[in-house]
């Protein structure tokens, strides 16, 4: 276990030792947290995997769970300000809905290791719970825009609002159990397809 | 703990006590492993779960693994059987499509819980190793039909094959965590939803 004070040094592997800031500390929390479960990370484990003592992770955060907070907001924050945006708010409901479909894309590929943490939430902390509500509301969100995109005419009907939305839903968030940015797709490029496919799929004919 | 042969009578909270056969100690192990993980799950739990001694689970089956195995087969033989049968071999590769699409959520529609097993999966027993390689075989037989279509000009081309077909799949295997079989929408009509929803999507213009 080593201190705050020998940041900068070598690991005893002969690894320079990364300077820790809040940031890259809690990159590697989220990568533990969903490797092994929230419930099932302590601070050994967080030690462990980030080189750090006890001491030196406190220096950086309150404690574990306001990690996961951080982390979690990491994917709140763009999916809930995207909800927000003229583009999903202004317009037809299948432009708006075209708009919701691509900007989720994109903030799945840009932040691929805190969504995949959002979408393993169970509820289990108060933490958990509040992620589980914005969750709820965005989600709450697009349904009610696939509504109004039938009600206008231009999404089929023969699936309720609420089915499509999940099976929207299914076909993105599959996307992190196998899309890295750095194959051949970039992630403007995965966004255009997967909308594309699936707004061609439900629009009325 | 009871024994056996205290089956059909009462528990101790006074139900009737299930008369076993492996197919209920099936679906009582298959409940317990999603719950718990398969790894995560003693005889203790099943016993418990079940009402059944361990010396009586044994009466049914050979140990844990085996549950497992019986598990992964109700999910593995209809997927396995769908991609040999006449619709899925013969005929345009867009037909042949649209039938494996309709029969993987029929499947899962159909075995909801053993389809969740088999989804869980990650190969750290032979067992699972085993259902891997199969599930490997049906999604490169699915992959292989979407390219086909491709070549035949019915499929858009702006994807690979194999993303392609991870997107169904991320749709359709989505399906399991909402879909209750008892709620508006029967397994037919799902499969016939979905299918079209995605054949329209992929379908070049």
């Amino acid at each position: 276990m080593t201190d705050s004070s020998n940041q900068g040094t070598r690991l005893p592997s002969g690894e320079l030792r990364p300077i820790y800031n809040r940031d890259l500390l809690l990159d590697v929390a989220v990568r533990v947290f969903t490797e092994r479960g929230y419930d099932g990370t302590s601070f050994q484990h967080l030690s462990l995997a980030s080189g750090l003592s006890k001491s030196s992770i406190y220096h950086h955060i309150e404690g574990k769970e306001q990690l996961l907070r951080l982390g979690l907001q990491k994917a709140l924050e763009p999916l809930m300000a995207s909800i927000g945006e003229p583009a999903a708010t202004t317009g037809s409901a299948v432009d708006r809905l075209t708009y919701l479909i691509r900007s989720n894309l994109q903030i799945m590929a840009d932040r691929l290791p805190y969504v995949t943490l959002l979408l393993n939430v169970h509820g289990n902390t108060e933490t958990e719970r509040w992620a589980l509500e914005q969750r709820r509301t965005y989600d709450k969100f697009v349904a009610a825009v696939v509504q109004e995109a039938i009600d206008e005419g231009d999404v089929r009907s023969d699936l309720d609002a609420r089915t499509t939305a999940r099976l929207i839903f299914g076909m993105t968030n599959s996307v992190r159990e196998w899309y890295r940015p750095d194959r051949d797709t970039t992630p403007d490029q995965l966004a255009a397809q997967v909308s594309s496919m699936l707004m061609d799929g439900i629009r009325a004919r």
